[in-house]
C-alpha cells in the first residue's frame, strides 16, 4: 500500500525550492515542492498538462496567465495546460505545496 | 484564476458522504471528500483511472487491495487503476480528503 506522510517527506534547501517526488504513475505525477522564504518557481507554462498547486504549509504568491493571488494552507489554484504558471514563497515561513500534474509529462516525452 | 479555499468548500450531511467538486478539466477530476464520523466510501475500483486521497482534515482507515492502514493529516495513499480501494471514518471527529482521479473519468464514458 503506497502511503506517504508530507511531514515526513518535506526537504527544504538554502539553495533553491526543491522538488520531492511523491507519486508518479502512468497517468499524473504528483511533488511535493518545498520554498524556503525568497524562492520561486518561475513562470513557465506545460503544454498539454494542467496542474494543481494545493498550499499544504506557509504563503505564496501565486501567478497564473497575468493574475497574482496571495494564497494559504488549504488554498489551492489551477493552472491550465498551455497557461503560464509560476509561484514565490513572499512569506516569512516554509512554503510546501502539494503538485498534481497530469496527464503525466513523461507520456509526452519523445 | 481559479483559485479554492477548501476551508469554505467542506459540506458535510449527517446522511452520506459528500463529494464536493473542485475541478474537472480535460485531464483530472479533483473533488473534496467529507465524512461524519462513521460515513464511509465503500471499496470499489476504477477501471483505467488513477486515484490519489489526500488527508486534510480529521482520522480515516483506508483500504487499497487487501491492505488496511489508518491515516491522519498530511498522509496519502495511490490506489492504482483497477485496485479497490475505499475509506471509513473511524474517527471522532470529521474527515475530509482531496481526491484526485487521472485521466478524467468522463474520458471513459461511451
Amino acid at each position: 500500500m503506497d502511503v506517504l506522510n508530507l511531514g515526513e517527506m518535506k526537504a527544504f534547501s538554502p539553495e533553491k525550492m526543491q522538488k520531492v517526488h511523491l507519486f508518479d504513475t502512468a497517468h499524473f505525477l504528483c511533488d511535493l515542492y518545498c520554498f524556503e522564504p525568497g524562492q520561486a518557481q518561475k513562470p513557465h507554462a506545460h503544454q498539454g498538462e494542467d496542474k494543481i498547486y494545493y498550499v499544504v504549509e506557509g504563503e505564496g504568491k501565486f501567478r497564473v496567465g497575468s493574475e497574482e493571488r496571495g494564497l494559504s494552507p488549504q488554498s489551492m489554484v489551477l493552472a491550465p495546460a498551455g497557461v503560464e504558471h509560476g509561484v514565490i514563497n513572499d512569506g516569512e515561513g516554509r512554503l510546501a505545496l502539494l503538485v498534481f500534474i497530469a496527464p503525466a509529462p513523461h507520456l509526452h516525452l519523445k
